[in-house]
């Protein structure tokens, strides 16, 4: 029987925010898949050697996805991760393919278990804990209460940034274009908070838009809350929790 | 000096995918509030009490707080929650409240959390896996892909459901209103998962609206996907996983 494809989210940065499978499964198993060029410089491998030291006794495969300009370019660089990983599930191991935050949301994972998985191999996803959930945390705020919707948005590749529905928003990855996406948070009139660099060191929490630098980096995550709760009345249904 | 309130996320249903952090802090404190009358009865006892079984020992205590129709009776459950949980902080013991899933998304601890706060406590919220990522990971599917946006209704509480954003929808919470849900499902032409009771033993996987069943349960979670990816054009920022 081939080996087994995971797809295990190691969390936003916070060792300790690991789940007990992500755990189970690197002390399980001996092939690990990092997504980067060099496998002990990447961040999914540096959050989880703090939780699982023996990890850095592994064989660990480095899966360099790169989101490039060059689609054509792209594709062939998940086909060379899907190459690196395919021989170890011919051989009968798994293969645990770590990744940051949650495997499900904005994961490269996902294109290297689309070609194994149309290869005829098994895969599974673990979830991890999303960044914006850690950053929320962090900040110490409720993302969502009661009724209120809850939108995520990847701004860095929208160039039109609409923040009209109700409910509340969350920018993720917003750095190269601050300036712009402070200038719509200003016109949307929400209580906006900044996590940068959640659950590392180098952690800063912002509480105002005045105080967002305009050259605040990659991992910064927004969230944008109505500054009034339209969804305060009372429900027309009965739930308990 | 006082104890502190921890809101502690035990995700979903599955007790592996509880964080290294749930784990110590329920180990570490003899303190534990759960959101029910009776705290072994509630599901995030029945959770976390397999991933830690010393759970059992510790001093629990009942912060039951229904939704319920009546905001002063409500707002009268959360004072006494807040009262019950109070008098451990002042001798200097930490309290940890279980809340299912994650801690910052429609969790009711929030309420306690308020109060605590507002008495001059020191709170702490710390993540849980939320349920819309362990449906997606069960269901091995994606959430959001690339710079999909993503939508999360709590759709119980809505009366008018609009699926008309970009981006792909999660429906929260649908069971009572599951007939009109699935009517506005299928106008909106998006590929249909459901998990109900996810990572519970009862957990079922539904994968078009037809397989739905009217009267599914309150812990159902629907995945609406678009149809056709509208995002999958060459970034025009280079970055890096």
């Amino acid at each position: 029987m081939n080996g087994k494809l995971y797809g295990v989210g190691v969390g936003p940065g916070d060792p300790e925010l690991m789940t007990l499978k992500a755990v189970r499964l690197i002390r399980e198993n001996q092939v690990i898949a990092l997504p980067g060029p060099v496998p002990e410089e990447t961040i999914a491998y540096r959050i989880a050697v703090q939780a699982v030291p023996e990890l850095a006794e592994k064989i660990l495969l480095p899966a360099a996805m790169p989101m490039i300009m060059d689609r054509k370019k792209m594709r062939e660089n998940h086909k060379k991760a899907a190459d690196l990983i395919e021989p170890y599930l011919q051989s009968q191991k798994n293969v645990i393919f770590l990744t940051l935050g949650d495997s499900t949301i904005y994961s490269t994972f996902h294109y290297v278990q689309d070609i194994l998985a149309d290869r005829g191999y098994d895969t599974e996803l673990v979830s991890g804990i999303p960044s914006f959930c850690a950053a929320a945390a962090r900040a110490n705020l409720p993302l969502a209460k009661w009724n209120e919707p809850l939108h995520i948005l990847p701004a860095i590749h929208r160039t039109e940034l609409a923040l009209d529905q109700p409910g509340n928003y969350i920018l993720m990855k917003s750095g190269s274009k601050m300036a712009q996406v402070k200038e719509r948070l200003r016109e949307s009139s929400r209580e906006v908070t900044m996590v940068e660099n959640c659950g590392m060191p180098e952690e800063k929490i912002y509480r105002s838009i005045d105080d967002i630098p305009d050259d605040a980096g990659y991992y910064s995550l927004i969230i944008a809350k109505e500054s009034k709760c339209h969804y305060a009345s009372v429900p027309n249904t009965i739930i308990t929790t």
